[in-house]
């Protein structure tokens, strides 16, 4: 079976999620929908609203990966830099998308002001992303992709935005919660990863006044070396009298 | 008023938090307690629990931020790789550290597993983090502090390594919430902008079925200056017919 891997990274703007104040919650959902087209998201970046942190992580990320998913940055007031930011990351200029710009024009009862009509104006060679709730549009350039920031925007941007994006092969997950710690089966889980090498082993353990354990999460494009390796591990915790609570993408 | 500044950039290693499968809680909780030592975090990256991701990423950081805190990857299982990849990012041999070794012997029943004892291998020159929880510490290494993923476990160890941090000058932040939209005042939110250099006002808007308004933030070192600002955007906001709610650091 070929595999075929397509990458994201996901590049937060906003001072706001930086300083701890606002809990950001566009990663989560990005990654998530993403990982449902099979693409890996391999980075995650969260950045200030400031023009020269924007350009070189654009840059930066967008030599790296299939896909830059950016959000935030994009309104109407004087701290919306984030296009005008990708403009010179690009070296290419800001200028007025005629469809953009039109959109706004219809949906406003007066003339809009030069503050909202900023939103129209985008990096050239860039292409509209729609936005089905507020009307007012972004923009992709390249493989950039640049969303709001707000979640309920940022969702809608993503629906018109997903079509267009390359699938890659599915990754499935397999989970085993137990009371297993890590220092017991760390030797014996080692052992079961070193015989799948399509198969990735995370082991996330948890330590509280209620309890202690280990989730064990295996991830693979390969649904049959998906199922040995689960079938192992499950092997292995009953071995140690652990009865792991199930989550299984992939039946063995 | 002289401004030192001390920046910090946080990392986040770990398949889990990129997966969107585990939301990251420990980015908003160490932002805030180093906003509290007057330390701006001006970048966040998550990234896999992959060798060349951890290299780059910690030379990156460690070349551009006074400090960079990493959290994940450091338990005792063969996904656990922060430790060792660390080492090679400063080109230094992964070591026993024979503190942290005695300390997992002396809280082991029995002689611990090699697996158990990985945990005290630490890049040459590291120094210990202390774990008033679990016992077991990790390391820091010149700016790169090295802390556990669990988030009960991070925040003591956090506690260890906040007093070593040099403080920086404290951001105050004043915040103020109205129904007023982007598009209607954000000409005059440029205009007082332009009257503060040494303050930064964000505007972020909400809109959903039951509210739409905007918060604007106002942060500065500057007290005089926060208050200032603020005054002018109350009354700026008052003048269009919206009392907003208020969130002030500094009474006006």
């Amino acid at each position: 079976m070929s595999e075929y891997i397509i990458t994201a990274a996901i590049l937060i703007i906003g001072d706001e999620i930086l300083s701890g104040k606002t809990q950001d919650t566009n990663t989560s959902y990005i990654a998530k929908a993403l990982a449902k087209k099979g693409i890996d998201v391999l980075e995650v970046r969260i950045i200030q609203d400031d023009e020269a942190a924007i350009i070189f992580a654009v840059n930066e990320l967008r030599s790296r990966y299939t896909y830059v998913l950016t959000t935030g940055g994009i309104g109407a007031t004087h701290d919306d830099i984030t296009a005008s930011s990708i403009a010179k990351a690009f070296k290419t200029p800001l200028k007025e998308n005629t469809n953009a710009s039109a959109i706004i024009k219809n949906r406003s009862k007066e003339q809009p002001t030069d503050h909202y009509l900023s939103m129209a104006f985008m990096p050239e060679g860039s292409n509209l992303i729609l936005n089905s709730l507020s009307e007012i549009p972004s923009f992709y350039i390249d493989n950039v992709y640049v969303l709001a920031g707000m979640p309920s925007v940022m969702k809608v941007m993503l629906d018109d935005v997903l079509p267009q994006l390359k699938s890659g092969q599915k990754v499935y997950t397999n989970s085993l919660t137990s009371n297993a710690l890590e220092r017991e089966i760390a030797k014996d889980l080692a052992d079961i990863q070193s015989l799948f090498s399509n198969v990735s082993i995370g082991s996330y353990p948890f330590y509280d006044e209620h309890n202690k354990g280990t989730t064990l999460v295996l991830r693979s494009r390969n649904t049959d070396a998906l199922k040995s390796a689960t079938k192992k591990t499950l092997d292995m915790l009953r071995a140690y009298n652990h009865e792991p609570i199930i989550d299984f993408a992939i039946q063995i």
